[in-house]
């Protein structure tokens, strides 16, 4: 077998078939690959560093807005699960069920956990006592099982990995707080990290998480035009501290039930990056969290091994020490030009190009992945100049993406144009809502649009109006979209 | 309630009861709690802080010596555990079963990973072709589920944290080397980083793993001079991937089965931090890996907000600026007293005092957990001094770990002083073995004893003897002991 064919570079035009580009490209990429069992994906080293650098800087996020690290189990009681009913009956028909240990049939059927409210909350109630013990600010990064008939890598599996926030407050406007802090949080580290522009908004009932008083979420705008739920913050109230009893002496000795908020991202974060910047060529990852920020690759003619490679090794050795993931691409059985789209479909943001005539001049190509524009390094300006192009990669790459957003979001008030629209063109369409949920569910029906965001909008007349369906007066200022 | 009641400061004594003493520590310095799932534990703060830190430092040495991470699916097919039998044998008894998806009962059961060598097998039967891709060196951080009848915080838990390295090659040779390049990085960062002095060896046919062709391990003593296996390293030869069928074209173009490998060490290493190092006063932290390095007292007289506060935040930040991890504890309802107790029995390695009588001499107290030695630093070689202290500290406990191993290390090669050993001091027994597990067996029996490792002697002289027990000629120099 010829090495040469073990990546067919070919990958179906992401412009003919999104969703075949979007399979295609996260298997040849090595992000990950099907399991056995349905619904279930492994993810592949590359895909995984791409979730190690996202979870580093978020997770460095978090611990510095005050919450630590725990873990709790991964097996959940089902009687536990039955005490918040509407949070039960959101989450019945995805649950795996753990029914024997071993060779013995238990009394009780375990969840594998859909999410962690239940247990958490039982661990609150025993760990809360008075007002001096709250806030307590939890995060857990954890894998999760949901049952889900359709699946796709990344977007939708029935197992992912997440971080889930559980916080316990001493009052409503705290959990509040708390809540909407997380938020911004999120939108921070997505634009910032990932260089995905999100906008932020409530969810309407029908969208909101089994359980909670409000959910708040960031949706992002997928180059095909799709929307992606990229992370939820949820007011929980006191729905779950009322059932799972967690409550606290008050400053006043009075016993209260705890005000309580949970938040999450998920992997889905990889399937954003990748929807959100790949193009035909494959893959177009951030630098602040690409695996491999920079390849250098040697121009292997004639006596290279010689000649080139000890230069290339120590560009190499230079980036390194720069502080960046860099890896030299020396393998004798491709040729440079393989190994340019190689990278290219990888995703990697910058590769360095050196051969006999860069030797000559002291100076390296380095060509950008995101627009390809070529430019020569000399030798000895590599570590100044790399992260500068690096930084220039990720703001660039965010500033096509919010063109992008904002080239594809439609502020319209009438039904019909809304229809035509969400056909023909797909993105977020801005509008105003009478707040009726069968509106909401007939425009669903009829369009496949729901309402991803509901703004936060405060000047009074900017949701005055018609509903876009219903022509009743409105009373919110939306985002309607198709979704992932 | 007072604050002051929230923490019993009475622990009962290790010397007492070891068995209490453990259980007591773990919650009330919040390592750990029990979840409402019999044998499941919660991983609370500032137990799963120590987990990160260790977990960060054995990862960097995982991908240094060219591993990568990656993540499988946690639930198996039955009949993928099914097709190696002797690791089928090993672990049905102990499988959580997923038998139900949602309202639907599944065709086929699956099984809560209780280790992963038939997943990643199968994975690997797809991406192996050729010996160029090989070695495949991958890594997971992952739970895992076994169903234990006995459990005990950390140490025997129904779910626990771990890593586990799953790796393939193109020879045996390759594999061995492998398998012992990670015993040896095991054994140092345990060393290194926990202060714990391991011993390694090969374990016996009765005490392998399921399915492998050799295990290594590294076995520490507890200071209640029982033994702690504390990480294991499997050869497993060809015997997963002839089940799996991962070949692969050699250099010769013939069809091979790849040689694997596959290691871990779990949570099981916050239990040995614990029961290696604490004392009657609680935990003692390794500095390298303890969640808070350096705790900041301010001797509360007077009007210390005024006069000593202000010094005390500027210790907190000047340690913060060298990089440790530092913690201000300027509670009020607390008296300083107290907080020293607190503190110690939380197992921060060094505390530092400051009071009016300091700052007038422009100095602060440091107070060593492990040997209680006062020092007192200027305020100008703080950021110096005490980096310095904490190196100090890390050395000291793993010297004083040493001599407690070697102490209770008795090298005897008669029976009934080795039945008088283990029945009044325990510890290692060092001694010959004649290799037969019926004698293995009843050496178990009669004295509750295992054969911990089998140690990789070459000199021929050092194994040629009588087996302690039956008598006949020896063939191994072993080391046994009481074992969690």
């Amino acid at each position: 077998m010829n090495k040469n064919d073990r990546f067919v570079k070919k990958i179906t035009p992401k412009s003919v078939d999104f969703s075949r580009w979007y399979t295609e490209i996260i298997q040849k990429a090595e992000l990950a690959d099907y399991a056995p069992v349905k619904g279930m994906m492994v993810i592949r080293p590359p895909g995984y560093a791409l979730w190690e650098n996202i979870q580093q800087l978020l997770d460095k996020r978090i611990k510095e807005s005050g919450h630590s690290n725990a873990y709790f189990p991964l097996l959940i009681p089902e009687s536990y699960l039955q005490k918040e009913a509407e949070h039960l009956e959101g989450f019945a028909p995805e649950v795996a069920w753990v029914t024997h240990g071993g060779h013995e049939e238990l009394e009780e059927r375990l969840a594998v956990r859909p999410t962690s409210e239940a247990i958490i909350g039982t661990m609150y109630a025993k760990w809360i006592k008075s007002w001096r013990d709250l806030p307590v600010l939890i995060n857990q990064w954890a894998n999760i099982v949901r049952w889900e008939k359709v699946t796709r890598p990344f977007l939708r599996t029935t197992e992912f990995l997440w971080q889930e926030g559980h916080t316990a407050h001493e009052t409503k406007e705290e959990a509040e707080k708390e809540t909407l802090m997380i938020l911004s949080l999120y939108k921070e580290a997505v634009e910032t990290d990932l260089a995905i522009p999100v906008i932020e908004g409530k969810k309407t009932e029908r969208e909101k998480f089994a359980g909670a008083l409000e959910t708040y979420a960031i949706e992002a705008l997928m180059t095909d035009g799709k929307a992606l739920q990229m992370g939820t913050s949820h007011n929980l109230g006191q729905h779950f501290s009322k059932v799972f009893n967690i409550r606290f002496e008050d400053r006043n000795q009075n016993l209260q039930y705890a005000w309580q908020t949970s938040w999450g991202v998920s992997t889905r974060l990889i399937g954003a990056v990748v929807m959100a910047h790949g193009d035909d060529s494959g893959l177009k990852f951030p630098p602040k969290v690409a695996p491999i920020q920079v390849i250098v690759i040697p121009i292997s003619v004639g006596d290279w091994k010689e000649t080139v490679l000890p230069s290339a090794q120590n560009v190499e050795s230079v980036m390194k020490k720069a502080g960046l993931r860099v890896k030299l691409d020396d393998r004798e059985e491709f040729t440079p030009g393989w190994k340019f789209s190689e990278w290219e479909m990888r995703g990697v943001p910058l590769r360095i190009e050196i051969g006999p005539k860069d030797i000559k001049e002291k100076q390296v190509i380095a060509v950008r992945r995101d627009n390809r524009e070529k430019e020569a390094i000399p030798f000895n300006a590599l570590s100044q100049r790399v992260p500068e192009i690096l930084q220039k990669i990720q703001e660039s790459m965010f500033e096509e993406a919010l063109k992008f957003q904002r080239e594809n979001t439609h502020e319209l008030h009438n039904y019909e144009d809304f229809k035509a629209v969400i056909e023909a063109k797909k993105g977020f369409i801005k509008t105003l809502w009478c707040g009726d949920p069968a509106c909401e569910e007939e425009i669903k029906e009829e369009t496949m649009a729901t309402i991803r965001a509901v703004l936060m909008e405060k000047e009074e007349e900017k949701i005055q109006g018609k509903c876009v369906h219903c022509q009743k007066p409105s009373k919110f200022l939306v985002i309607f979209a198709r979704a992932y």
